[in-house]
């Protein structure tokens, strides 16, 4: 790779919570090129095995690496958690989750040690964040709680108002009476959820979202001489999923900030 | 096939939701074997294409015929609601779905013909529920919801409490305003939340739950002479699974009333 390199920056999730990472990245380095891919036909991860997210995610890198991309932004907290060491080995790009990075970021940030994780179901039995967190930060202090009604509430936009605030009174509960100091949103989703999270954690308690600790590592990495520069005017985007597109405008609004008007089908058979 | 055949009902569901159908078989049709295939890998289908569900519900119907099924019952609306012509078309048994069974149900005892449907946003978004209502009632008023929040619901067992009734408040109120007396519970998972929708709609309103109606019909198939005898003692039940089966004796026993205590792992790629 030379001092820059134009090719672009590949990112992959089950679905559409991804574009929050994507979001993070785009406003980070606009002159970078991207290429995203939903796996919107498998979506979620979150309640599936270890060795099915981990085919379905050698499935996703094999189609990005066909477009050429110079590096892997794995966005999807279930792959991360289980699919990194399959990925970096079957890869000859430099592969990043998100897990390490908002681990990292919490471990950083939290006064006392004491913090909370709250993701699908997948991520936490998982174990990866605990793993990460302890090294990190050893003699940490870790809450975790598993919030599957998190991703249908941030889909269905109901982000405000009495149910996603009593939902998340109930699972938040056990992180309150523990007295976490930083809660790391170990979901792409949850981010929609913030000002429903923040409001019932009260203004002692830092939010980490993975998507912008994320952005610290490919910056520390295109720093390293993978940087791209698009030729006049901001990189290009392509938006690829494995469903059909229909929703994807709507949903690129509210995740990524901006209207994807035209994402292109793309059939993947992984299994 | 003789006035009795052995061979076992096969049912699949894209996960476990089709465990509520399969109760009801089981429960109407104690001597006849059945197997079960949760398509638990790619679960959900209700936010999926037509054409990716009718893609795997072909799989689905593969993996059972090859288990020497008589009869198919399509235990999942999703499937049933855009992948049946093609399963009748391929397959050489006789299938049965759940969404005409429950709208001929709801057709007949709806005494003012004001009819509310509720499903995932697959089931609705495709209108079968509401063409089988007007094929069996003409003139029959129909409101619809889709109500993605009611499966992961289920599926944590938040059945009962503020949270689903709250839920289920914000979905039925344009039911209620509209005057509906009868409602088709159009998703496998939703009777789990039957206590709370009767609460919230009133003992006005009859609900209608697809799995009787379905039984209903696969008794009339039987009794044209495919129905089968154990040999000594309760039909067989296996039950197969495309992710791994961890969850499977909770979630059983939630869904279909008996433990199932070693669910099978089937490896079938469906793309």
């Amino acid at each position: 790779m030379g001092l820059t390199d134009p090719r672009p920056i590949g990112v992959f999730d089950s679905g559409v919570g991804g574009l929050t990472v994507l979001r993070a990245l785009r406003s980070r380095f606009p002159d970078e090129s991207m290429v995203y891919l939903g796996d919107t036909a498998r979506v979620p991860y979150g309640t599936k095995s270890a060795e099915v997210v981990t085919r379905y995610s050698l499935r996703n890198a094999a189609f990005l690496t066909s477009q050429d991309v110079k590096l892997l932004v794995v966005a999807c907290n279930t792959a991360s958690s289980v699919a990194l060491p399959a990925l970096r080995a079957s890869l000859g790009i430099p592969v990043v989750g998100v897990i390490e990075p908002g681990a990292r970021a919490a471990a950083r940030v939290s006064p006392s040690g004491n913090v909370g994780v709250v993701g699908t179901p997948g991520t936490i039995a998982s174990g990866a964040y605990q793993r990460a967190l302890v090294a990190e930060r050893p003699g940490i202090r870790i809450q975790v709680q598993a919030c599957p009604l998190f991703v249908p509430l941030a889909e269905e936009g109901w982000v405000q108002g009495d149910v996603p605030r009593l939902v998340a009174h109930i699972y938040l509960a056990p992180m309150r009476q523990a007295g976490i100091d930083t809660l790391v949103l170990g979901c792409t989703h949850y981010p929609l959820l913030r000002g429903v999270l923040a409001e019932e954690l009260g203004p002692g308690v830092t939010l980490v979202d993975s998507a912008d600790a994320t952005a610290d590592e490919v910056e520390a990495l295109l720093g390293r001489g993978v940087a791209g520069r698009a030729p006049g005017g901001p990189g290009a985007l392509r938006v690829y999923v494995t469903d059909t597109p229909d929703r994807i405008p709507e949903l690129s609004a509210r995740f990524l900030g901006e209207r994807v008007e035209r994402a292109e089908h793309v059939d993947i058979q992984a299994g």
